[in-house]
């Protein structure tokens, strides 16, 4: 059985991107990053949602993201905005974290002689992070097409992200397909400890329209 | 003054990178790894070389490579060779390590909205590493050209690999020239607690026969 190592923030993403991952045939290794993020209630959900899909393993990993300030994730200084987005990137945006997450996938993903590693990126909500654009996934198939010891001996690792042209209400049904439950997933950025979402950040705007404009349900459980 | 972030192992090539950036009018940040590799000593060397040539800034980043088994430097259980390597790539490659400290520098970089990453690759000498060679710096520097919010907005970061195609030797002449005092850096895989080399490694063999060719006397201090 060939192997794949799944990016799984916990939210509704990358659930969706994990059960794509196990639907197409592969062990399933998922990698969550502690990174001090302020929703930490997302790695709760990670735990939840992995054992709900059953994963083959579960890593979480700390990352020291101290020194890249100014994002509202990482620096308490920094709001999350809670109105639409000017244009431009949102200030949500953490220095480089995709590629980090990847580059630490894929040395992970080499170790374990995996084929694949699956990421949860889209660019049709989140255009304004470079890092979720299909131009960044094409350089980092390239660079991992010259990176590893596999690729050198003609293996390289695949880098597959499902979720890039779909928008968020495609993502919920693909997930409803596959049976993920929503309901164990965190988007909020402001997430309390229990995991309620604040239902204004621009995660909880663009989830609760996904559930709307499909007519179903939405799982989400919000402050009071 | 422009930024640079300069990636300080405590090694030969990392501390002549450090003194080139510094030379080029860098005001350099310098970034050392502790990966839980074999030879922490290199650790020791990196905090002396930083202090020596003066660096605006040194931080340590804590990442945790226990998945990345499988190699020399990682794994207690995989012993560093002691002869002339075999063709290929060696045990001593860590699974996608440069990828990974060079996305953490590109995120530091960018976070203090530096101009550069430098980091001190080299094909020559260590060309059986897939992640020192030319096509892999120049697959990073694509990467980097889309990857960041500094990059969409037409400021990429550069990568700057000013040893990629020097022999050791040539390393040893330009750091010498730049003020580099390499007593204080620790090359050796396997160095003790108190950073002697071993002599044996390839990373010891390498450094002394810069040293021999060049008619240089070796500051290393090896193991009685």
């Amino acid at each position: 059985m060939s192997k794949a190592v799944v990016l799984l923030s916990g939210g509704l993403d990358s659930a969706t991107t994990l059960a794509v991952a196990r639907a197409a045939g592969y062990d399933c290794h998922a990698l969550s990053l502690d990174y001090g993020q302020r929703h930490r209630a997302e790695l709760d959900a990670a735990r939840r949602v992995a054992r709900y899909l059953r994963v083959a393993e579960h890593r979480q990993m700390r990352l020291d993201m101290g020194p890249m300030t100014g994002s509202a994730l990482t620096d308490t200084r920094v709001a999350v905005p809670e109105e639409a987005d000017a244009p431009g990137i949102p200030v949500t945006y953490v220095p480089a974290r995709n590629t980090i997450m990847l580059a630490l996938a894929l040395g992970w993903a080499e170790a374990l002689d995996a084929d694949a590693v699956y990421i949860g990126v889209n660019a049709v909500d989140f255009s304004g992070y470079p890092d979720c654009r299909p131009a960044f996934a094409l350089a980092f198939q390239a660079l991992a097409n010259v990176a590893t010891k596999r690729a050198v001996e003609g293996r390289p690792i695949v880098l597959e992200t499902p979720l890039m042209h779909l928008s968020k209400a495609e993502i919920i049904r693909w997930g409803m397909q596959l049976g993920v439950d929503y309901g164990l997933t965190v988007s909020c950025y402001q997430a309390d400890a229990g995991g309620r979402a604040c239902g204004r950040c621009e995660a909880c705007r663009l989830r609760r329209q996904g559930f709307t404009s499909l007519g179903v349900a939405d799982p989400t459980r919000y402050f009071p």
